[in-house]
This record gives structure tokens, sequence and C-alpha cells, in this order.
């Protein structure tokens, strides 16, 4: 039983940073997690947007040598958030992370640092939202082989191209207004584009396949510029458009077929069935068959919780010993072909 | 990270005993687990159909007594299970068990012991087959508050209910199909008037919100007395009945509804696509909103599945802390209103 306090602090004071902090900062103390230190580069700024009383600062290393425990890196990209996570490590913290990129990138080896240092590096909220995927593929399904992952994981493009498909007009006018909304980015093309996906797929095939994936060498066909005639194709053929993710892997012959694209799927299926900013997915196992997840892909509240699941999953063994995992890398990736996509419409 | 081997014995070679069994002796030697001890009445005769060299016994205390470390327990009702479990536990093994009436009953005080005990007791296998839902509640969701639990938690009856719905005949015609295909006890009864998935409602609701509710207390309507009739009426509405599991909290006023009855869902809705032996849950958060997840809920290798992945999590880090949940108790439970029932349309 944990009995002082877990102290944190937070890096980043963004749309999950902040609603983070509110989270941590209610008046029913959260599981005994103290919110102790926040960084961000506006801090004399954003603290007074901010009434609880925390130490603020604008400087990484006022973060780096407090006493926090645990270190929330939500400020996102790959520089500096990759050093400023080892150095955290380094420095003796546990760290969760929302941040896709940087574990895309790396993720083996920071979570071999975090290993070595006997603290713990957790990354739920970097993939799929509010459905806890992170945990189901490498814990509650890591008594199968897993086959095949199949996955909308970017809740802009969804929104986006279910808006179309139920509102009609062009994606630039769901893009204004996903915008509106606060599901998109001024600049949503590496939603679009797939990069976004590609990212979480890359963490994806690591849990279940022990394989090192660089993100940029799985293929991507962008869904930014799909025409009104494609998604009056799709209707009429009894489908819908989603920007799907795959990942299946032949062990055998060591064979990764991986990709990001707008597929064509059933209408009345599960992805099809997922729409607005949601997330999904089907995880396929040897033995289990297929296990479906689904959930709010995107927004600070969703992104939250599974931030404080992993904070609350640190506090509640500190000393808890997390392996890294030991990854291969595939002989050969292979990216879509119109054939693999139109089989997309079998799921 | 672990270098000996983690020696395995297990209780019990049922369905699901076998089936655990022939996936541990593999080839593939499956993450240094070794299965070292098994446990059967009918030792004698059973280990006969098993090549495996391990020690089998027929006496209980032979394997209390052995130098396992991870005891799986799979013989199912609550005696001798329970006594027999927390004996493992107090003789230092850690204990995994697929056993929801032990579980639902003594799930606390067993918890307890294994807290005092510093060793594990893990149960993903106890509700739900393949989908990680215990996780997902327990663990995924920890840092939302969970308000609401629907979900399709018996296998047997869902397999039951969708057969009628599609090749029509009666529930007893059904029920001779499930059992032809190995879907369905001998006695059926304990699965369609619903006292299992009442057992595994109790379970979720002390994981979720942290609440001891005697299973018996679950108020459940039978889905063995339906007449054709009740599926004519459910179609011409639009609809299809599924035994559905409910548990809702309020924890201002502290009252839990909580209910397992057939329930008329809406055709084409997550629960009416839910055919088959499959199980199904919607986890409603006050942050994160729906979380839907669904999988095999019956047979061996599903199950097999979740038992290995909590031997995993056990030999991952045999020292880990898990500390046991302080549980309420509900100021009242409210069973089903015809209200509720139909209201059970929109999920």
């Amino acid at each position: 039983m944990s009995t002082a306090a877990c102290r944190i602090g937070l890096l980043g004071f963004g749309t999950v940073g902040s609603a983070v902090a509110r989270r941590l900062t209610r008046i029913d103390p959260l599981h005994n997690l103290a919110l102790t230190h926040i960084f961000d580069r506006r801090a004399a700024l954003k603290k007074r947007r901010f009434e609880h009383p925390v130490c603020w600062t604008d400087r990484i290393d006022d973060l780096l040598t407090s006493d926090v425990d645990i270190i929330i890196e939500a400020i996102g990209g790959v520089d500096p958030a990759v050093d400023w996570i080892r150095s955290a490590l380094l420095a003796g913290k546990s760290v969760v992370t929302s941040n896709k990129q940087a574990i895309a990138q790396d993720g083996p080896a920071l979570r071999q640092t975090a290993a070595r240092q006997g603290r713990q590096l957790r990354f739920e909220a970097a993939v799929g939202g509010s459905m806890p995927i992170v945990r189901a593929v490498a814990d509650g399904l890591a008594g199968d082989r897993i086959q095949r992952i199949v996955a909308i994981l970017n809740g802009t493009t969804n929104f986006v191209l279910s808006r179309v498909e139920t509102a009609g007009g062009s994606i630039a006018e769901a893009i204004d207004d996903a915008r509106e909304r606060g599901f998109a980015e001024a600049d949503p093309r590496a939603d679009l584009d797939g990069i976004d996906a590609a990212a979480k797929l890359s963490i994806l095939c690591a849990l279940a396949f022990q394989l090192r994936v660089d993100p940029s060498t799985i293929a991507t066909r962008s869904s930014g510029d799909l025409a009104s005639g494609d998604f009056k194709r799709a209707r009429d053929s009894g489908g819908a458009i989603r920007q799907l993710a795959y990942a299946g892997y032949d062990s055998s012959r060591r064979v990764l077929t991986a990709w990001v694209a707008p597929a064509c799927v059933r209408r009345g299926s599960f992805f099809a069935r997922t729409t607005g900013a949601r997330n999904a997915a089907v995880i396929t196992g040897e033995f289990a068959g297929d296990v479906q997840i689904s959930g709010t892909g995107a927004g600070g509240d969703a992104t939250a919780v599974a931030i404080i699941s992993d904070l609350l999953a640190i506090a509640r063994d500190r000393a808890a010993i997390v392996p890294a995992p030991i990854l291969s890398t595939p002989a050969a990736i292979v990216g879509p072909s119109v054939d693999r996509l139109l089989r997309a419409e079998a799921v």
C-alpha cells in the first residue's frame, strides 16, 4: 500500500496537460496523486488561468531536479520531448506520455532506459484515445498470438470522413467544421495523410508482434484528396470510407503488411458504425479470434483518462518491474494493394 | 528480468484446464512458463491423454506443498475451489483463476489474503471470455469515474437467443444445438436464468464501483421461458432479444441498479450485432464516454488466452504489489423495471 502521496510534475499545459491538471486537482483527492509542478514555456501567462497552488516554471531543469516521482510529458513532437523523457528517466522519475511520435520513434530505447533505471514508462494515451488498446494488446491479449490489427486510429480524420458521409459537402468543409469543434489542428495534414495513424500503428507493431518498425516505412495514402465521387461510389456499393490502419504479420516469412489508407468498409460494419472522433480496433488472435474495442479518440478529457490510469498503475507499485521488450526487424514491410483495400470491406 | 522459468501447477483438467495445458506445452516455449504439476480427481485416467511429462496427482496437498510458483484454478464452483485458492495463497503461491462464482463470492477476502501474502490473485478469465474487460475496467479506465456497465456476459445464452433469432425454432431446440457444438453444459439453467452473468456482474461492480455485491442480491429474469411470440414482437418492433447485464451506480445516493434479464435491443446496435457465443460490453465513464469491447465469450481456447495473459503478468514481476481494494456496500440495490428494459433499446 502506498502511504505518501505520489508527487507529479506536468510538462506542457495545452489541451491535454490542462485537462489532466484539472482532474488531478479536483477536490476529491484522486487516489493519492499530488500535482506539484507544472512546466510550460509560457508559465507566467498560463498560471493565471489555474488557481490551484503548484510550482510553475518555464525551465525544464526545475522539473528534472525536483522531488516529483512521475513526470507527465504532454508537449508532443519528437524534439525536445524525447530528450526530456530520457532525462526524466535518468533523473529517476517514471514517465507517462501521450506522445505517439516520440514512442513510435524512440519507444524501444526509452523503454530500455526505463527498465535499466528501475522506473516505468507508460503510454496508454499515445494510441487510441480512451480505448485502452495499449493494455489490451500488450497485456490482456499477451497470452494469444496476435496475427492482425485493423483499426481507426485518427479521430480527426474519422470525424471528417463520417461528416462528409452524413452531411455531404467537401473534405475542406468538413475540416473547417472539425476545427470549429476543436477536433482538428490548424494544419490537419498529418492526420489526413496518415502520418499520425502510422506512428500509432508502429507502436502497436512493437506491442503485438515485437517488431521495430520505423513509422516512416509504413505506406500511407492520404484521405485528404478524396472527392465527392469517391464517397458516392462507396455509398452506391453499400459501403462507407474510413481511414484504416492495417498491420498483419506473417511470422514464418517475417513479412509485415502495414499501411494507412482510406478504404471502403461495408455499411453497418463495426468500422462504418464508428463515426465522429471515435477510434476502433479489431485485434485478431490465433486462439481468441477477434477482439473489438472502441472509444473516444480525441479531446483532452479522454486523453486525460488514459494518462491518469497510467499514473495510478505506477502509484500502485512504484517498484514494479516492466522489462523492455526484445524487438526484431521484419524481413520485409509490404504496403497496401488495391486487392487488400477491397478486402477491407470484409472487416 | 526473470531468469528461472516460472513453475506452474494446474488444478483441473477439463475443457479449460486441458486447453491451458496444451498451450503451455507447445514446442515454442511460451515466455519461460513451465507447467510442472497437474491435479485432477481422475489423474490416473487423464494422464494417458496427455503425453507431456508433468507430475500428475489426485491429492491436492501434493500441489500445495510442491515448488510451483503459480497455481491455475480451473475446477470451477465455490466448494472446494475457494478453500484451495486460499490454501494456495497461504502456501506462498500466486493464483490465476477462471472461477467467477469463487471470485464473485469470496474475491474481496481472497484478494486481501493475496496482498497480505505478497502474492497475486488474477482472474481475467472469470469475466468476458477473451475480451480483456477485467483489465479494461480495473486498470485501463481506472482514471475515469465509471458510471455504468451494460454487457452481454454469458456466451451460452447469447448463442441460444441469437440462434432462435436467425434460425427460428424454440429455446429448447437452440439449447440442443448449443450442446452439440459444445457451447452449453448438460444443464444450462445457470446460464439462461442469469446466475452466471450475475456472478460476473458482481465482479465488475467491485472493479468499477468498489462495491461489495453478493451476486444473489442481483435481480435476474430468466431467458429460458421466452416464447416465439416474444421474439416475433421484438422483431416487429425493429429489435432483437439479448440477455443483458446492467450495473449503474449513483454514488451520491449510494444506489446501485443491477440486473440480468432478457431485453429488447435495437436491430443493428452493438448488442444486436453480438451474435453466437460472443460477449460484449459498453463501459460508460464520466470523462471518456462510452468504451465498447467484445470478444469470444466461451470455449477452452479463448479462456486459455485470458489465463495465460495473467500468468505472463505474474511471471514478468513476481514481486509486484497488487493492493486489495477497499470496498463499500451500496445503501440499496435496485432491480429492473419495465421502463428500464425498454430503455435498453437505446444501447
